[in-house]
């Protein structure tokens, strides 16, 4: 399908730029964007006080913990994950119950203008394969794995895979079975899952690796998320989580490492090197990472980092809430939080990002984890699109720039603002 | 007016503790809960999925900041303030521009489901008095002071009161246009507003201070907001700011000290012996506060505790927003945010809240320092109430206890969820 919108585009070319462009004309064909020029004739504009920005892509999403959205935070993270999430990611073996979840939570998702989403499934077969129709019967753009999970000791015995081999068996499985789906769009891969290395005996952790590099299929799993998990690892293997995944042959471009709060400058010099990249979660990290991601360290060392919202560890579904929250929490590592501490002992300088880059995080950084072509309204990238409406954001004596608009829009705006969303050229959400 | 809501209500009696009514009717005279039962006829039935709650109490906003909310927080301090909010503040000499201002403003607050608000005002007394009319007109419960502020180098020469004595009479006549008004339903107050101490004399301290004794009205000011603030009053009195506000006899009954966040124990038992309370400020206080405010210590200390937008200091204008951050920052200062720092030098134990603490903050906490029966929907007290819907916030496969369900309120709803409110039992948003 080939058509033209017309709307003021506001986005983020490169880390902390800021561009619009007034009353444009965007010209997709076949979901690509071919032409953008400031003249001629429009199939869709955008009504007065809105504007176009690029979808926000969702780096690390737990599907199966969709039904605890924004509950149990008071818990601790032992309580938390064995009491309440093992327990409900294990009822996604029922089937139907997985399709009614998803086709509720695909449609909240692109609602709060989640092009592209980055999942992580159960360790179930079919409803990761349902989760992928889910997301190809919506339009929702999606990398789609199912969770990989053997180690008797890191599981509960009624939520793991029996052994290696079974999680590797249904792997190749499931990669085959969301190959095999109907998608003319191509919106859907799989994802290769290992959960993380706790979960995971050295058998499957190196059989996984295996398999990325025989298909090439991109891999994603935590990392150095939090205190317990990084030492964890580091008494298990004798190295740090960033060398162990990488023995495990783990590490390879666009490889998706959640979190990385505990990650140190060696590492971001190990994962650029790879190709790798971070899915910067700042809203789950205040509950389950200890401490906050340093995402300004990270990209001035050369490491891909885009956002992710961790559904159910972090309580939002909005990427772009997530990407207030990168500012705020870089702050908070920069200024500190105790003041009994001096100013100089409390924080650590050099760690503040300002809104522009959180934007970019949630749109071109993801792209760039991902090595897609998405994240920015350009030609040849794909339309991957959301209309915000500014009209009840700015207060009508404010007269802002168009930068003040814009980081208003990234502080302030969410599902109620967003009115309409495109996935590669098709509109999944509004009618225009 | 009498009438009978129909509603499940949800709320925090005391600190940490959550009750909910099922399917309650709330008999409402003269905008006062004469009755609860759970039989009978009922005017008006919040819809299905809809919760109703207490109000929200915004006990700290610069309603002259409302044109640049969500703005500039990338600018320091210094320019944010001297480039950007004087010179804002400063146009509110222009009443139509304020008028119109208020008119934006007000309604938003309310749709946010903030019943009560504690206004700073300019410097201006035509635009303060307009500002309380526009509370009375559009059904807002609020405390409106015109800000005082006559220091020479704290203030610009443009943007002040010339000396002492005119800051004095004009906080007298704005007190006396505010008590003019016609206010059948008593909504608003004045209050006496020192700035901060480094924008004040000691003579305006001092006379402020006697005004506050020789009326009874109340008092707003800023107290240990930030490194820069906490030790300039230091250098400046040789006291601490909490023992300098009451040496000028400002420390009162209900005195509403805005952030606190470098307030020590010393601080909290004098700030407690006085009956004073503490607006706390969360988000506000990532920008501009050097750290974060230690509620739990704060209230374990006895200290009355209620929070603040501080609008456009904070970028959000709701009150639920800054509930949920409350919890979040509180996270953030038990856990430490400094991963290269061992967990325990990196945060401060005991410091966490949670969810339902951050509700009775919003709610009982604001009325406590106010010393006003607001902020539960019980027998005696005001008719101060927010509807909100639940119907998109939980997933449908959820299953939430009522527990988990209003935990998941305080985290994701906001204004798209507030769909009716009330303040004195007048419906001021909706139209049920």
């Amino acid at each position: 399908m080939d058509f033209t919108v017309r709307a003021t585009v506001m986005q983020t070319p490169t880390r902390g730029t800021f561009t619009t462009l007034e009353d444009a004309r965007i010209r997709v064909v076949d979901g690509t964007i071919v032409a953008i020029s400031n003249t001629g004739e429009a199939d869709v504009t955008l009504p007065p006080d809105h504007v176009l920005v690029p979808g926000f892509i969702d780096l690390h999403i737990h599907a199966p913990q969709w039904p605890q959205l924004g509950t149990g935070y008071d818990l601790p993270l032992s309580e938390w994950l064995f009491e309440h999430t093992f327990p409900l990611e294990a009822r996604f073996d029922d089937l139907p119950f997985a399709q009614q979840t998803w086709e509720d939570m695909v449609p909240a998702l692109l609602a709060h203008g989640t092009t592209t989403a980055v999942y992580y499934g159960s360790i179930h077969t079919p409803a990761t394969t349902a989760l992928a129709e889910a997301c190809i019967h919506h339009g929702q753009r999606a990398w789609v794995g199912r969770a990989a999970m053997d180690h008797p000791e890191g599981t509960p015995e009624w939520y793991r895979d029996d052994d290696a081999d079974t999680a590797l068996a249904a792997t190749r499985e499931s990669i085959a079975q969301i190959g095999a789906l109907d998608d003319p769009h191509n919106l859907v891969h799989p994802i290769i899952t290992p959960r993380f290395i706790p979960a995971c005996t050295d058998e499957l952790l190196t059989g996984l690796g295996a398999l990325a590099a025989e298909t090439g299929i991109i891999v994603q799993t935590h990392c150095s998320e939090d205190d317990w998990e990084h030492h964890h690892v580091i008494e298990r293997t004798g190295q740090r989580d960033t060398d162990a995944l990488d023995s495990f042959g783990l590490l390879r471009p666009s490889t998706v490492l959640g979190h990385g709060v505990h990650l140190n400058a060696e590492d971001f010099a190990t994962i650029r090197d790879r190709g790798a990249g971070v899915a910067h979660c700042p809203l789950s990290n205040v509950y389950f990472g200890n401490a906050v991601f340093p995402a300004a360290q990270a990209l001035d060392a050369g490491v891909h980092v885009g956002l992710g919202t961790d559904v159910a560890g972090g309580p939002s579904a909005s990427v772009l809430a997530n990407a207030a929250r990168a500012v705020d929490s870089s702050r908070m590592l920069e200024d500190g939080v105790d003041a009994s501490a001096s100013p100089a002992e409390r924080g650590v300088q050099g760690s503040r990002i300002d809104a522009f880059t959180a934007f970019w995080l949630a749109t071109m950084g993801g792209g760039s984890v991902l090595d897609e072509p998405l994240g920015l309204i350009e030609e040849g990238r794909r339309f991957d699109a959301v209309a915000v409406s500014l009209a009840e954001l700015a207060p009508s004596t404010a007269g802002y720039t168009p930068e003040r608009r814009f980081e208003q829009l990234v502080r302030l705006a969410g599902r109620r603002e967003i009115t309409d969303v495109w996935v590669d050229g098709r509109q999944v959400i509004g009618d225009l």
